[in-house]
């Protein structure tokens, strides 16, 4: 199975999609962002599961880009708040031009969003507005979280998830619940696409976390140990300030405690790692994003559709689960 | 005629608006923007549109309260970028918290005035979306504009006026169309109705750069000569910067080139002010911002409704004429 037909169809809609011409200060920033690439992981989930009950997933397209349009979003100011230099490899729109253009465009593409999503047939757009509200305050709320985390050392298991279910997962419920509604699903079967895509979205972000610290930086993208280097509250730190007692935790404790700037990168970025492993972090780690997996995989069959129907959309979950990058 | 009971009604439909509790980071600066009043204009539009074709404006309530949260959203963001430190006499978002904040507040504002639009009928949400989509990227592009503007000596007063209809007057527009579509006028009638909101809109920012020149102190909300102290390009310095000769404009650029801080701002003001007098930018101004105001009145004229039906909305445009604050 080859994702190919469907990324290509994503990837000339984004090209094609008119976000705004004038004035380019505005809408040059928000061809930028989109043109950095990534997987395209969201609007893929939502036309595999429009794709999963009607032949003509073409028809999901437009909405799809809606949920790419709003998650490169989130990420125009998630890295205003972050004072990320990079996105992707390259400049962030706040380093390549300043802060307020980045708020403005990533005002006009929240807007490009909605208007995208009118694509769909009329009589499904309130319900479809309705949840992608939700959605859209939700993923702000995890962001705030996200924020609220940085600066607390008590944060447990228990909330790290809830602020990962709603920044990261609810997006990916939302993208594969929108090719339901569009297809023309049922309730309780755009319930299961949602609950699957939560889920796979917890697992997805765990990993995250894991790769940041255990991934192949041949095959990763990012930089391997750059949330260690960050102090970023990821499911590993955390788990490691609850875990880590004596020694370990004074060792723990002192790499925290360094001031950017003051310290070999690369020693931290060891000595961490070497603390994660010792307290089985990573198998911990992997232990719980298998089981979020699982639980999308249970929602995805309990689909009522052929399972030869299912194919893509199992294939292109296990790859989430296999992701090396 | 009083508009009490609207005004009332409006205050009561944003005290009762649930924008969301947790976490209370993101939620207490929109209930904050909110609280802070105004003159509620917006609002007061759509139900006096509404009110025009129909006795039950309290339908049109909530959709109001989209377009006052949408403004807000946009004052939110706006500060940031103008470093504005007060709002309506209270520090801004970002001053009492922090940019970050008031950037993902103002995030969910936007998504909050969607929500507040769903509460049109149905059958309507498909053109109330596409046309508030329209209005809120254009009013971006004025802010864009605005910014670009700053650096710019040359903005013709063409620029100027189709920066200030993107800005400030598809919003009174579309706050009056909103009405006029929920009432269920027809689209040659909601676009009359369009057509006067953009024209009193250009009116109203027209009279407002005017008192904040010539208002009176004890009548006017802000400082009296601020857009004068800040370099702000309004219709009077763009004007003054295309008529300005000799004498005058050396003056003028001495005023403009000074460093914020290293000058006596009456001064500076008193100044300036006696330069637009001389050049007759008063009366100028106040011809050209009568003219729009006619040109709103001729659409109100031109509906096709009882003229005693039309009442309440002519001496509502009668009053941003003669508003002193």
């Amino acid at each position: 199975m080859t994702f190919q037909p469907y990324l290509e169809a994503i990837s000339t809609q984004i090209q094609h999609t008119a976000y705004g011409e004038e004035p380019t200060e505005l809408y040059e920033p928000i061809r930028y962002i989109m043109s950095l690439g990534g997987k395209r992981l969201r609007p893929l989930l939502t036309v595999l599961s429009a794709n999963l009950f009607i032949d003509d997933w073409q028809k999901a397209l437009k909405p799809a880009i809606a949920v790419e349009v709003f998650h490169n979003f989130t990420l125009m100011h998630d890295d205003i708040m972050d004072c990320a230099p990079l996105r992707r490899g390259k400049p962030t729109v706040h380093e390549k031009w300043n802060a307020n253009t980045a708020i403005l465009s990533g005002d006009v593409m929240l807007v490009n969003a909605y208007e995208l999503l009118l694509d769909v047939a009329p009589a499904q757009l309130p319900r479809v507005i309705k949840r992608f509200n939700r959605t859209a305050a939700e993923v702000c709320e995890g962001q705030q979280l996200d924020m609220n985390f940085e600066t607390r050392t008590d944060v447990s298991q228990e909330e790290y998830i809830g602020m990962i279910r709603l920044k990261t997962s609810v997006l990916l419920g939302f993208a594969m619940e929108l090719g339901g509604i569009i297809a023309g699903a049922d309730e309780a079967t755009t319930q299961l696409l949602y609950d699957a895509g939560v889920n796979m979205g917890l697992g997805f972000q765990l990993k995250d976390d894991l790769l940041d610290v255990y991934g192949d930086p041949e095959k990763f993208g990012k930089q391997v140990g750059g949330d260690i280097i960050a102090n970023k509250k990821t499911f590993m730190l955390i788990e490691a300030l609850l875990l880590a007692e004596g020694k370990t935790k004074e060792a723990l404790n002192y790499w925290l405690s360094l001031e950017q700037g003051s310290y070999d990168t690369a020693a931290k970025v060891a000595a961490v790692t070497d603390i994660y492993t010792q307290l089985g972090l990573d198998k911990i780690a992997q232990t719980l994003a298998d089981a979020y997996f699982a639980k999308g995989f249970e929602a995805l069959e309990n689909l009522p559709i052929a399972p030869e129907r299912k194919r893509p959309i199992m294939e292109f979950a296990a790859f989430l689960v296999g992701r090396e990058s």
